[in-house]
């Protein structure tokens, strides 16, 4: 007890020199960090007849390719198209629709996939083995390169929503990929204050991150931590060691070692937090990069806990409230043991 | 029915020339923009022993002021500090705390304010007259005013959860005014972005907002309509008519003209969407603000409902994903006929 016990601190706000943005600490109104657990995480309500599990594969829009590529009923990972996409395939990338006195909207065309991570309903990420995960986080570099043969797209953003309050709509394991025809605004900053970091200092943001307090675990070539101006209790990132711009360049040997981290991370948070509801993004670079970007920009994993909602202040004012100092949150989730 | 009924549209991506940010316009998946309803909006669960009611004034933390001043059980607005302030005005404000390899702090100095609406639970902003929401933006205003003779604070964000799914924590009527020694980072991109507008066209991007088909109503001083690009399905924003960079400067004859507009808006986005859960943000301007900034920007107020959560696209991104076009939503708002 006495090790999580922390003494009461003040707020204060923290500068997160990655996106460039300011984030409030306010020590919990009474808990203490270890007390933070998730109060209950429901589930979509669609258990019965998921189009996602093996079996019901005639059920989902066309299928863009499987793991293993020539399995048949006993497929491992399934990349799919969404049946709802929000930005069309099927509709001609026009750079500019409409430019009524400054007014510019292009049309929504894009790619929106969905990476189904099991044949089984019940199997969550973090269930499946370090190899597994390594093959899921594969699955999605070859998704990714193919959406990089196509010229018009810029940005294409993996996310994942786990629990129905991280905005999930389908309980069966899943992950989105949405490919965009232009560079969205939390990436254009991110790049633009990376960038800033690199000019100052001549390194790269994330090659020179200190972790000391705020590292949680290590692998061969990635480490984990809770970033210094954290925007949700106890969020995680993973960042590789060698310095790389795009998600898409990890080989074989390294998306094993990341899936092994990411499957304990993935079990640590779980069981501290009470399988908490969750958000697990790609954060990685334009395709069509400004060469000058190169040498600042340092692609990551950054896994989101929804411990608590937001409200008119987050969304006025981009500042978010975290109630749990980062270094408190590593020290804990150091210190889960997996058995 | 044939008068809401719209053609399916293609997607389409608008950019938000006051924020600089990209939104995804998806039409809905299958309803109709007229068939937009909250499912339902519970509200938290605190009826029972609410501080912020008539007579449990000792229930809560220090009152600043009341209206009218010298009220005893008879008030009819109460400004008190927030008894969970998530900055904290006992702090000193020290302008750098840590800077340990470009991370910087700030000590979490500011203050964290509520505005009760009403002495009566039950009662909600747009049930009040014209003249007392008058009051209520006034009294807001004096608060603001209050905050001005303090050095370090740098801007003052006032905001108003409704619902429980918008944030609300307390179901009896109320808003909060934080004020920061830092100003946060989507007010600095909305001031960089409405400065880039006046540079390329020498005017103000509100001043010269043509609403058009965009318009929902207008009152002597505002116009109410739905941006361009709004980030929320039936978002609605009410501008000033007169260029004016600080809401702290409205009068007493503006301010219940507001009140009466804004009453309307809340009234027909209750009726129309089954009363939602909302945010009412107030986007000002920093105190201290760059003289170079007065003819660029231009307080407003901000009103999202909140039909559809988010998931980790819109975290991911900030490109949020609006499923109703603005010129549907305007229609459907500029038709509401409140009896
Ligand atoms: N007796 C008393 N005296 C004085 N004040 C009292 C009081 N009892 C309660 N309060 C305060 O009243 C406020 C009520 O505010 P809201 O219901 O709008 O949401 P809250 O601030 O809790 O959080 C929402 O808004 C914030 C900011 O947007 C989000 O971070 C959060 O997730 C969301 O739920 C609370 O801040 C509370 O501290
Ligand atoms: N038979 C089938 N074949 C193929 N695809 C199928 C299918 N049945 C369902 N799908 C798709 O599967 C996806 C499941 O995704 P999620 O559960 O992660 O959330 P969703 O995208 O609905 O919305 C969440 O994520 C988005 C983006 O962050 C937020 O806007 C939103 O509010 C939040 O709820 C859906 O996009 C759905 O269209």
């Amino acid at each position: 007890m006495a090790e999580t016990e922390t003494p009461k601190r003040s707020p204060e706000i923290r500068k997160d020199k990655i996106h460039n943005r300011w984030v409030l600490f306010s020590p919990a109104r009474s808990r203490r960090p270890s007390d933070f657990k998730a109060k209950s995480n429901p589930q979509p309500k669609n258990q019965t007849k998921c189009p996602f599990c093996a079996g019901h594969e005639h059920e989902c829009a066309p299928e863009i390719f499987r793991v293993p590529e020539h399995s048949t009923n006993d497929w491992k990972i399934r990349v799919i198209q969404n049946l709802y996409p929000e930005v069309s395939r099927e509709l001609d990338f026009q750079n500019t629709l409409v430019t009524v006195v400054g007014d510019v909207a292009v049309s929504g065309f894009g790619f929106h996939d969905v990476v189904i991570e099991s044949p089984v309903h019940s199997v969550n990420l973090s269930d499946l083995s370090p190899v597994q995960v390594g093959e899921f986080l594969l699955a999605s570099k070859k998704r990714i390169e193919q959406l990089r043969n196509c010229e018009s797209i810029k940005y294409v953003q993996v996310f994942k929503n786990h629990g129905a309050s991280a905005g999930a709509s389908m309980s069966h394991s899943h992950t989105q990929i949405i490919a965009l025809p232009i560079v969205p605004p939390t990436v254009s900053a991110r790049l633009d204050s990376m960038m800033e970091y690199y000019k100052q200092t001549g390194k790269c943001s994330l090659c020179d991150i200190q972790p000391n307090e705020f590292l949680i675990d290590e692998s061969a070539h990635f480490i984990s931590l809770v970033p210094f101006a954290a925007t949700f209790a106890f969020e995680i990132w993973i960042i590789p060691r060698d310095h790389s711009s795009h998600f898409h360049e990890i080989d074989s040997e390294k998306a094993i070692d990341l899936g092994g981290l990411l499957k304990l991370m993935l079990s640590k948070m779980s069981l501290q937090l009470n399988n908490p509801p969750f958000n697990l993004l790609i954060h990685t670079s334009p395709f069509q990069d400004d060469p000058s970007h190169a040498p600042s920009t340092h692609w990551f994993i950054q896994i989101a806990p929804h411990l608590s909602g937001v409200g008119g202040f987050e969304i006025a004012t981009g500042c978010y409230i975290n109630p749990v100092f980062p270094e408190d949150a590593a020290k804990i989730l150091r210190d889960v043991r997996i058995s």
